[in-house]
This record gives C-alpha cells, sequence and structure tokens, in this order.
C-alpha cells in the first residue's frame, strides 16, 4: 500500500506506538432508503471541495467531511505520522441516530457497521471497529450487538451518552451492559445531542466544544450513581473527553454522599472508587488537566484519544502524553497498555 | 451579644480570619401577598422540628431550613467556630424568583434583602450582603439594584446562572452589567434550575450535586464567550462551587478557539486569560481539585465559599484551604484579601 500525502500539521515521530480509541468514520456514501418514504435523520452526502463531501440530513448540510472519514490508505498515513499503530473506528455521533425510528435506524446501523467491517478489513490490522446499535429498540439493539461480536473485526460497539434525553445508566439499559459484559465488548461512550445547548452564548460550534463535556460528565455520573460497575464489573465501558466534566463533579458527587442519607443507600460504592473502574481518552489538549485526570482516575484507566479526523481533533496525541508524564511506565499505560485492555486485546495487566 | 451553643460538627480554630463570599439566609416568616392570588411561586414557612422550618412554595416544601437561616447570633457563632471574620449573605437561591411574574417578584425581592438588611445592621460588622434583583424585568432590577448599592450594608448582589434558561452572558443582560460596574457592586453568580436535570440517575439531591457544577460552568463560559470583562474591565464578578465544571471546559474552549474561526471571531480574548479575570468560590471539597483549580484560575481569584447553613456546606473551610496550601501568602490571597477585593473592602492588592 503506498502511502498518501502527509498532512503538514502532523509532527514526524520515531516510534509509532500509540493505540487511539476514539476517531470516528462516514461512509462516503449512504443507500437510499427503499421501503418507503425517506425517513426523518436518513442521511446522505453530496460532493463539496475537493476531497471533502456534505454530509446532508433532512434537506440540512450538517457537516462537511474530508474523505479522510472513508479512505484508509490516508488514514493509516496519518496515524503513521500522528504515532499511532492502532485506532478504535466508529461513526460520527450524530449517525447513531436514536431518535429515527427503530426499523430504519437498524437498517442505516447495519450498513454503517459493514462500512466499518469492509474498513477494518482494509486495514492489515491496523483499524477496530466499534459498532453502533439502535438503543431505541433493545431487542434490535441486542441482535446487532451479537452481529458485531460475532465478526473478530469489532472490540465492541460506540454508545451515544443519552438516549433520547436518557442518560445511558438509566434502568432501562442494564440489559444492554448485561450483554456486553457477557460478550466481553468494549463500550466507548461519546456526547450525543447535549444538555445545556440552550445555555451557549455564540457560534453553533459551541455546541461540541462546551456541551460535550458536561454531557459525557454527566452520563458518566449516571453510571456511577446507579453502580453499574458493581452490578458488571467485568464490563469494560470507556468514556469520551477525558469523561467530561466528571472530574469535577466527583468530589461534589463524593461529599454529597457523605451528607444525604438517600445517596447513601442509592451509591453502593464511593464514587471516585467507582470512576476509577471506567475508562477515559486523554482527550483534554492539556498537560496539567491531563495529568490532574490520571491523578483521579488512575494511570491504568486513561487511553489516546483523538476525534481523528474531524477538524477539532488532536493532531498530535503522542507527544501531548509524552509532555504530560515523563515516567516511562506511565506514557506506557497511557500510549497502549491501558487501550489494549480496554479493547480486549490482552489480559489486564497486574497492577 | 451571649454565643449560642456550637455546633459540635465544626472543629475549634484559633485564628478566625476567613471571608466566606457564598452562604445563604432564608427570612423565618414571609409576608402574605396582598394584591391579589398569590403569585405562583410565592413562598411561606410553616413550623418544623424545633429550630426548623419548612419553606412551602405552592403547597409544596421546597426545603426545610434551619433557624441559623435567619438566627444572626446563631450565625456569628458558628462562624466563629469555622473561623470566619466575615460572612457576605444572599437569598437561598430558590427565592430569586425570576418565573415569578415580575411585580409580585420585585415586592418579594425587597422584602427579602431588607431582611438580609435587618441581619446585616444586627451583625456588628460580620456580616454584609448581596442582595437579589428581578432580572426578568431590567427596569426593575436596576431600580433595586441602585437601591441596594446606596445601603452601605451591601456589597453587591446575587444572581442566577441563568434567567429563565438564558445564560447570563446572554447580551440582554448587559445593562445590568455596565450598571453594576458603574456602581461598584460584586456580583455573585450562583446555580439555580440547572441545566442537565434529566440526565440524573438517582435521588433529587443529584440536582445540586451534580447538575448545579455544570450549570455554574457553561454560566462563566457564556460570560467568557460573550467577552463580559473586556467590556467591563472594572466589574468584580464570581461564580459559585469552584466555578462548577468550568475548569473542564476551559482547555476545550482555549482549543476550540485555536481551531474554529467563527471561535477566534466571537472570542476576543484566550477564555483561559479571561478566566483569570474572574472571581471563584473554593467550594469544591477536596484538595487536589482546589490545587488544580487555583494553579488555573489564579490565586488571586479563589475565595472561602461555605454554602453555609445547608446541609450540604463546607463545615471546615479554614482548614481545607491551610491543608491545601502551604504557603502562607497563597492561604492569605485564599482566606480573606481576595474576598475583600472582591467585595471592594480594599483596593486591589499589587500582584
Amino acid at each position: 500500500m503506498v502511502p498518501a500525502a502527509a498532512d503538514k500539521r502532523y509532527g514526524t515521530r520515531r516510534c509509532t506506538c500509540g493505540v487511539d480509541i476514539h476517531a470516528h468514520i462516514v461512509p462516503a456514501t449512504f443507500p437510499s432508503y427503499l421501503k418507503g418514504p425517506r425517513p426523518t435523520g436518513w442521511p446522505s452526502t453530496e460532493a463539496a471541495q475537493p476531497c471533502h463531501r456534505h454530509v446532508v440530513i433532512d434537506g440540512r448540510n450538517y457537516r462537511t467531511v474530508s474523505d479522510r472519514c472513508w479512505d484508509v490508505p490516508k488514514r493509516l498515513s496519518d496515524m503513521e505520522h500522528m504515532g499511532l499503530s492502532l485506532q478504535a473506528i466508529s461513526a460520527m455521533p450524530e449517525l447513531m441516530s436514536y431518535w429515527m425510528d427503530a426499523a430504519p435506524a437498524d437498517e442505516l446501523l447495519r450498513y454503517i457497521n459493514d462500512q466499518i467491517a469492509i474498513m477494518v478489513d482494509d486495514s492489515a490490522g491496523r483499524l477496530v471497529g466499534l459498532g453502533a446499535v439502535p438503543l431505541q429498540d433493545m431487542d434490535l439493539a441486542l441482535a446487532e450487538l451479537r452481529r458485531l461480536m460475532g465478526n473478530p473485526g469489532f472490540a465492541g460497539v460506540q454508545l451515544g451518552s443519552n438516549v433520547n434525553g436518557k442518560p445511558i445508566g438509566a434502568p432501562e439499559f442494564d440489559p444492554f451492559f448485561e450483554a456486553a459484559e457477557e460478550l466481553g465488548a468494549a463500550v466507548f461512550v461519546h456526547a450525543v445531542r447535549p444538555a445545556g445547548q440552550d445555555r451557549l452564548v455564540g457560534p453553533t460550534q459551541l455546541q461540541q466544544v462546551l456541551a460535550y463535556p458536561g454531557e459525557v460528565g454527566l452520563a458518566a455520573a449516571s453510571v456511577i450513581c446507579s453502580n453499574l460497575m458493581l452490578r458488571w464489573p467485568r464490563l469494560r465501558i470507556a468514556f469520551s473527553h477525558g469523561g467530561g466534566t466528571l472530574g469535577l463533579l466527583l468530589p461534589r458527587l463524593e461529599e454529597g454522599r457523605r451528607v444525604f442519607p438517600a445517596l447513601q443507600d442509592s451509591i453502593a460504592m464511593s464514587p471516585t472508587e467507582q470512576a476509577r473502574r471506567l475508562f477515559y481518552d486523554a482527550l483534554v489538549y492539556d498537560e496539567p488537566t491531563l495529568r490532574h485526570l490520571t491523578s483521579l482516575f488512575g494511570e491504568t484507566q486513561i487511553m489516546v484519544g483523538t476525534d481523528y479526523p474531524f477538524n477539532f481533533h488532536e493532531r498530535n496525541p503522542v507527544e501531548r502524553i509524552e509532555a504530560a508524564f515523563a515516567d516511562e511506565a506511565t506514557r506506557r499505560w497511557l500510549l497502549h497498555d491501558n487501550a489494549a485492555t480496554f479493547l480486549g486485546r490482552n489480559a489486564r495487566p497486574a497492577t
């Protein structure tokens, strides 16, 4: 495979050792929906500037994306320049389509998952899939989860932080987590349609910049408040964007549990202890913040995450971790060992 | 004045030097509304267990509060045991009543502000007021602000983080901030009716434990995104609960501004630089978190905040800061110098 021209924005690295658990794909095209009128939310793509396509949803250009969303050789070349040996790929979050009728959503997600499988097959072992499931219908979601986990190209799934407003720690999602633990599926939780959008003053990009972290933080907190890791202790679940705001919610939740009997009754174990059983990506764009979160969550719980290939992504994920930590063992945990554990690529190292 | 019996939950301190900018009051009683049917949201109180009263709003017990909400001698005794020389008192946030019709809200807030004034008068200089204004009506809000600032018992006002869903950085509140700067009013922003309540899984207390920080974080971010401190550089504005989640939003906002031209255009100065011109309380219940935020926001920007006298409050605010920082100068900033600056009690010390 001939490497594509390097993106000049990436530095040149000697080692290629990072494992990225947070990167997205968009198929170059979507099929037409043939069973009736096009369902609300069904996407299509249209030609844009060279190497780009518009993703059109309900007649609106949702986002213009580069061909790195579907072009495997360009992605592998960029990974080489970013110092990444392996990347877990998941759908652009808006494509998770929890708000679509379940039957067409299931059809759409199967198509997207099949595209992910093709990209993984074309990657000579450098990509692994995190599929999508229609969580608005538990039976369909469980069937698709089982289909995915029968394909060795998938390590697990990406979930949205909420399903039509219900946080993923809500009891109605218990059957999904039970099956994910049983099947050994890694679960990567990404912000989608965040709370707090009416609290933003400024351009629309603030939704992903400011509302995503709060959304992820509350999703992670919902998992802690419902004692998810005590009920499914072998589950491997990770949260995007460094867990969002969780790091600043956690001390207050810890103190709240000390003060309020209702929280002592409902939260079965220290929130901090529970938080140290979840995984997080390192996508926080700041070394002091990364050190603070690593100290809080544990150096065995944080992994490379880039948000590649969207405009707002971490271009130097390996350098970021090396700049934050001088210790070789810590670097090794964050750069690849933790991700290997999360993705089920090795037995959990002794700590 | 005979000191009341000490609350045994407080430690005994040698020095009494802390200045607390975050503490609340509830009047023991509210007047009846005499101009017509009781407006929606108009509060009353009812006898509860000894030394407590229920705050009843729309026929529902909103919260049962202790007499420390209105009893000045007990408050001064507790302050002594908590190591506090001065406390800024503001209404229980739900009483800010932005959702009430403006005319009765104005009447209610004037009553509450007059009760605050009486408590301040009874405190021999140990209490100072942060009044409330009906921000749902700018003319009434400005009139009440001017009335308050004519009383030396008031240092400024408490604002909610949003007014019926509008974050306080929204342009419609510009006239208020212009007047606050002109009048030298300290502005303390507290979470109220937070975003994200539908993202919580568990008891109702999670609203204040988990949703308040995100709400405050987005309010502070709205002030940064609208360049408030560039437009009114002499304004003194503080955010409750350590700025909530702002500390984890800030690096992402900084990077987002580097990446998105729309944010470069709309945000006129580095978000981090702007954040270092805002004030915050230290109410985060955790020393590593307090150190991280102090490093991020600056040691001249963080002050004691306790949330006294509600159940969920910091009982050892001075010890918390002394445990977090060994350096005497840093302790002095956080314990009293910054609060003196914020409250307008001295000229801003040279840094």
